[in-house]
């Protein structure tokens, strides 16, 4: 599940052969080796054969042949990829909202006065029927007051410690095995072909990043989410340092995708991956561009391995994205290619059998 | 002068080397075979020896040689530079705004009413001692004014182009010849040794990246700077496309230099150059991280060669960015290191004769 790779770049053949070879680069850090790469890099071991992974070996081998009238110089290769219902489960809520409810005890604790304010005093109860029924605006005011108010330091070390104990109710397995091995896949083998990947996330981007290193391998500048402002403060022996504020610098959903894009990457992408009418925007500003493009949209039609919801699908969507038919018209129009987690995929988790 | 290099993190012996011992990795772009480092890489031909050009060297050495108890995985070695004044000159006004004050006619052909409008009609007068009397306020209607309401690409084209045609009054040479050459080198050996080298500037954003990869190796999306919003819209074809809006996100100066740099890179830097006070934020930031550290001040005591400014220099601070005795007393009390332009570097541009 986890890459634990701090240098994704690597090729193993070309790595290997660089190492027999120059002795004389021993003692170099193995990440410092990066990026020999061969269109063949990676594998998509965990895809059935099928139009959708065979758009995206036929997109990494456009862009990357040197002489492919679509060859795209490295500096170019751009991959950027929402997070929630792409990368890993969004069903039934949203893994961070999860964090955010966990916190509220820990918040009330610190501020007793909560015990008694909704929509503190409904998280409290325990009742699930009534915290599932909480707005949009309540489930805001949690995420401000778990989300900040704390040094960014203390805030990532509280994430990653959650992520050690909660569980996904239907597996009973920590929500960073929830990731869709695929994808993990596709992520690897766009590296391995110089691509640098990018998570373009309507989630927060400080909770994405303490964990998108040990999980996707994508180090916290590459990961692109909703951006709360913080603010420089001393501590007592002069050392500053950084606190978390309730200020919304870009809701990175909708629109917001291409405007987060562009303030943290500054470059098109040359693909784009999503799930959700949330996406959309994202898909289109890398579908507008010239040479090579590859757009992807996850169905998710499998109600029995993972779940189904969205166009023609029985479930209902989640409460903040969906796949409606209006982006699935979208899609056929454009050409951008449809996922579908049920015949496309071989097995969904690293944790399933393969067959 | 422009290293007009893709991949800044080549070391020329090591890749001759690679190159030849490696005829498996001919067709694959240059790019790709990067950072095989060794703490020698880079040169520091333009610093004479001396106590500054030693603490770079024995940072570098300490925090890449595994074998010390100060090394810094690859992942870590975050380095950031302040620009105006740090990287290039930033004397007798910050380019930007020299931009600004160029691009003051074609909005005024566009808008024919700012004509007879302060601050534009004082620009438009050409009276050069009016304009360098203008107020920061007014100052700041112009650049609303010149940087946003047009395309992002449309803007990056209109840099881009101006780079091409304005020159510096003193040198009559572009402004990416006043590159400052012994910190091109610092950055290109930094780069040599896995870090990943970032521009944290007071200045835009966008201004700095339509220019950074060519000039100092820098990629768009290591750049941090004053940050405005963009908006999405789409054209008639249905291709979408973002307008940068008079909208100020972050204010990368000051404090806002560590929120800058949590916002975009995520994590403290581990080294920091700066020359102002704009910048104590931004040094005192990476100082208060564990382990090896390098803090580095530019001092402009150089009035032949350059300009002198800061404490107990003749020339007075620019309009915005000053070296205050403050700062200057600060530095010593924490080890930081001053670098005098006048002593340590032996030549200051490209353009000049070597010694």
């Amino acid at each position: 599940m986890k890459s634990g790779n701090s240098s994704p770049n690597i090729n193993r053949r070309v790595l290997v052969a660089g190492l027999a070879l120059l002795p004389a680069l021993s003692g170099i850090p193995l990440a410092a080796i990066a990026a020999a790469q061969t269109t063949q890099g990676g594998s998509l071991a965990s895809w059935n054969d099928g139009a959708a992974k065979q758009a995206i070996i036929d997109f990494v081998r456009a862009t990357t042949d040197q002489a492919s009238p679509k060859f795209v110089p490295p500096e170019d290769r751009i991959a950027t990829f929402d997070q929630d219902g792409t990368l890993w489960v969004e069903h039934p809520i949203y893994s961070q909202i999860v964090y955010c409810l966990d916190r509220v005890p820990a918040v009330v604790e610190k501020d007793p006065k909560l015990k008694d304010v909704e929509p503190f005093k409904t998280v409290l109860s325990g009742n699930r029927e009534a915290i599932a029924k909480l707005s949009v605006q309540d489930l805001e005011k949690i995420l401000i007051a778990t989300l900040t108010g704390m040094p960014v330091e203390e805030f990532e070390a509280e994430v990653k410690n959650w992520l050690t104990t909660a569980k996904h109710p239907r597996w009973n397995r920590p929500y960073t095995d929830l990731i869709y091995q695929p994808m993990l896949e596709v992520l690897e083998y766009f590296r391995a072909n110089g691509f640098k990947t990018y998570i373009v996330t309507g989630g927060g981007q400080d909770f994405v990043r303490a964990y998108s290193q040990n999980v996707y391998g994508i180090p916290p500048e590459q990961v692109v989410g909703s951006i709360g402002g913080t603010k420089l403060g001393y501590r007592k022996d002069g050392k500053p340092f950084l606190t978390k504020e309730p200020k919304l610098l870009l809701n990175d959903d909708k629109a917001g995708k291409p405007e987060g894009i562009h303030l943290m990457i500054g470059r098109r992408p040359r693909t784009a991956f999503g799930n959700s009418d949330g996406d959309r925007q994202m898909l289109e500003y890398a579908w507008a561009g010239d040479g090579a493009r590859l757009m992807m949209l996850v169905l998710h039609d499998d109600a029995k391995r993972e779940y189904a919801y969205g166009p023609a699908q029985g479930l209902p969507a989640t409460k903040f994205g969906t796949f409606t038919q209006a982006l699935y018209d979208e899609a056929k129009k454009k050409s951008w290619t449809v996922i579908s987690m049920k015949n496309d995929w071989k097995r969904i988790f690293a944790f399933e059998q393969g067959t």
